[in-house]
């Protein structure tokens, strides 16, 4: 049989899954995305992904990638696998791409958001998607933080504990920022790749520098002391959500097949 | 002991709940604020609402009212009672209002938001808060029909199963229009006051009108029918929010309260 493999793009809700990668007795995504792509081929195979989330962490925009021997067309792969996966998994887009072509590899860069929900009262519509902070924040001075975690930097101050030996630390972020909008305020980041946790204990680095815990200089001071874990806290995984991963050669045909989803529009 | 009258600003998630009117042995908003009120007061009472909201449906900003002899000022309810709801309900504001005032009559206007996901893919992160429409609208014509709900109607063809006899049909919308950000289309509509499900019944019939299965003539002709629940169909409750109560007399007393709920930001 002709092998082919073939790359998706899935958006999940991980309140329920103990994160991305497979863990014997416990749902996590790439079972459940194993599962069903083996419902629908009758193949038993594994599924690798472009940016690992943790426990409770979603995604709107993560990549995946498996050998199979179907010779379905990809959007049988998009309705057929819909129908397979629970509801808080969904692919989007399905595509095939060259045999050597690895999408953990490839990528040149992640995006995440992380949503904080500052007001005094807590949100019951906005609760599972952010980090609950009830009290007033110094928003200029955590964009100022923000901008000092842009560029390359030896990021394992913001490394978390499963931060395994001989990984490269020293990572650059292109793009740091915080914007409010109403009661939500979100912290959008891109970089070529993250440590464990990076995001979530930047994030938390930042909120302490807007509760006026820790000041601009006392947060570069950490930022540089090449210390594991110095900096945080990790804020919870509830807020965070990988909103993209970046390729310079499939993803045009990524983008042109979203553009031919919904008919156009008047 | 002096009696005096509460009201409340609450924002709840309705997934979990049959409505907001007290049902014996389910669990409802009502049922949930007695219950929090009594275990913060020690009184058995009463909540009146000034929107009604059906099973499944949320809101921003549902206003409730209450008499108490307690004397815990309104900040200590906003906390107390947040400590003693589950999460999917919390109070945003609290005030005191005087013993005549009723929530209900008084409100001069409440908005109503429907969010449909329009795109190929379902989405497991927003599923919970839009309905899905997988396939092409025509959102001018959508827009054109929403414009024809403007103005004073008598709405019976909108209404649901649940109309009183003499409850007046006739009813004035001051806002109804669409609004696409991305996938989300958003209805958001406004009037003094909704008959039960119109606001559902009302984007159902919009939507036939963006599937192309309704002509706008047709459907102008079954908004002047007259007839009980001609127009429709009656989408689901989940991507239904009341999103604002709107007071002419108190209105500025809770504008005044929510400026000061978190500090300044710069």
């Amino acid at each position: 049989m002709h092998l082919k493999k073939m790359a998706l793009i899935v958006e999940y809700d991980g309140a329920r899954y103990h994160g991305f990668q497979l863990q014997a007795g416990l749902p996590t995504i790439q079972g459940e995305l194993e599962q069903a792509i083996g419902s629908l081929t009758g193949e038993s195979l594994r599924v690798t992904c472009a940016s690992r989330t943790d426990s409770g962490v979603s995604a709107a925009g993560q990549v995946v990638s498996f050998r199979t021997e179907s010779q379905h067309p990809p959007e049988t792969f998009v309705r057929a696998l819909n129908y397979h996966l629970p509801d808080d998994i969904a692919v989007l887009e399905a595509l095939e791409i060259p045999m050597d072509y690895d999408v953990r590899t490839k990528a040149y860069g992640r995006e995440y958001q992380y949503l904080l929900l500052n007001r005094r009262a807590p949100s019951p519509i906005m609760r599972s998607r952010t980090h609950w902070v009830p009290v007033a924040l110094d928003l200029e001075a955590m964009n100022k933080a923000a901008s000092l975690l842009l560029g390359t930097h030896d990021f394992s101050p913001f490394a978390g504990p499963d931060l395994l030996p001989g990984i490269r630390t020293t990572k650059t972020l292109t793009h740091s920022a915080l914007n409010r909008d109403g009661h939500i305020i979100s912290f959008d980041v891109a970089g070529e790749s993250f440590l464990h946790q990076q995001v979530r204990r930047m994030v938390g680095a930042i909120l302490e520098v807007g509760l006026g815990k820790v000041t601009l200089d006392d947060f570069e001071r950490v930022r540089d002391c090449g210390k594991r874990g110095a900096a945080g806290p990790t804020l919870p995984p509830n807020g965070l959500t990988l909103l993209e991963v970046r390729y310079r050669d499939i993803r045009k045909a990524l983008q042109d097949q979203e553009m031919s989803l919904v008919g156009s529009v008047s």
